[in-house]
């Protein structure tokens, strides 16, 4: 595409590299500041900015943080000898909205992943061993495991289980199965089958 | 959705204002930018605030431009006889990359819809016949109207139309018809049926 104007082609080009956008989103999200004011262009630009430069990892779970130690690691409230390991931000996101969780985080940072080159070392493993082995750690009393029900979430789980084992703790997994709302019929037979083998008792 | 991090908050919130980006979108585009290169969100940020800043309007078309006047309007290659009248920015690019028109343009910065109470008066339409009566315009042969096929697009054509029977000009709109490489089979009755009516001789 020509673009009349190299200051248009300039940031229909950066918006054009993030994930998913295209040139023609690009160009249609750069057409869409240009009609609105100039302030909310700058808001954009300006929170942009700031949150990539002061945006920190908390110190004890890699959690995206504005402090050294994020909100839930600081909070009090929170039970510390509840410790749930996830692959990244997101997953804390989606587990603090279920609000069934009241314990504290560690994320990885990524999953174990030959094919994209991602082995152990990459990944907070040793932070978490270091942490279980500090003070602090003595309190912790359960590990659970919530990674996705992949190849690769159980490679990892797999290895975490495994560097876990040295410390006198429950390792314990999210549960697998049949999600609430779906129908029976259209669940897939690994998950049925795996959800037959696992059942609970009925209170 | 309780964020961790105020400064993701606002992020995620200012990327979300923009036209078919929701929260999770956003979320994961902002992520995204925090796993890369500082780098790179500073250039975003910096191309969005010096295009926000920077461009202006041509004074002659109205067409997006880093200087007063555009590089169509400035290019004395152009055939100044031919006036092409375009919705937005978006219609000159589509022009342009099919090669075929080799006229100016004039950008009318919208269409005519009642729904969305847009009236002749907020496009530039006064300052299209402005440009048709001095003395440049003089010059002008023809003005092609190329606006899109819907009711607005039509309602604008018939406006200008009687606007621009004072001058001493050819009034034009792109043809329509099957579109090339279209089944006939599956074309829509109105187009079809137009298609016929305003056949053209076979050469």
């Amino acid at each position: 595409m020509d673009f009349p104007s190299k200051l248009i082609e300039n940031a229909v080009e950066e918006v054009a590299k993030l994930p998913g956008i295209g040139k023609k989103t690009a160009l249609r999200l750069v057409l869409h500041l240009l009609k609105r004011d100039e302030e909310q262009t700058m808001r954009l630009a300006e929170s942009l900015q700031t949150m990539r430069t002061q945006v920190q990892y908390c110190r004890k779970c890699h959690n995206l943080s504005d402090e050294a130690l994020c909100s839930i690691c600081a909070n009090p409230k929170r039970d510390a000898a509840l410790l749930c390991v996830v692959e990244d931000i997101r997953d804390v996101l989606a587990i603090e909205n279920t609000a069934q969780f009241k314990g504290l985080y560690h994320v990885l940072g990524g999953i174990i992943s030959p094919v994209e080159g991602i082995g152990p070392a990459d990944l907070h493993i040793d932070s978490l061993l270091e942490r279980l082995r500090s003070e602090e750690g003595a309190g912790v009393r359960e590990v659970i495991l919530a990674l996705s029900p992949t190849m690769e979430g159980d490679t990892t789980a797999f290895y975490l289980q495994k560097k876990l084992k040295a410390f006198p703790i429950r390792i314990s997994t999210i549960a697998r199965g049949v999600p609430i709302g779906g129908d029976l019929e259209y669940a897939d037979e690994v998950t049925l089958g795996r959800s037959i083998l696992s059942r609970i008792a009925y209170e």
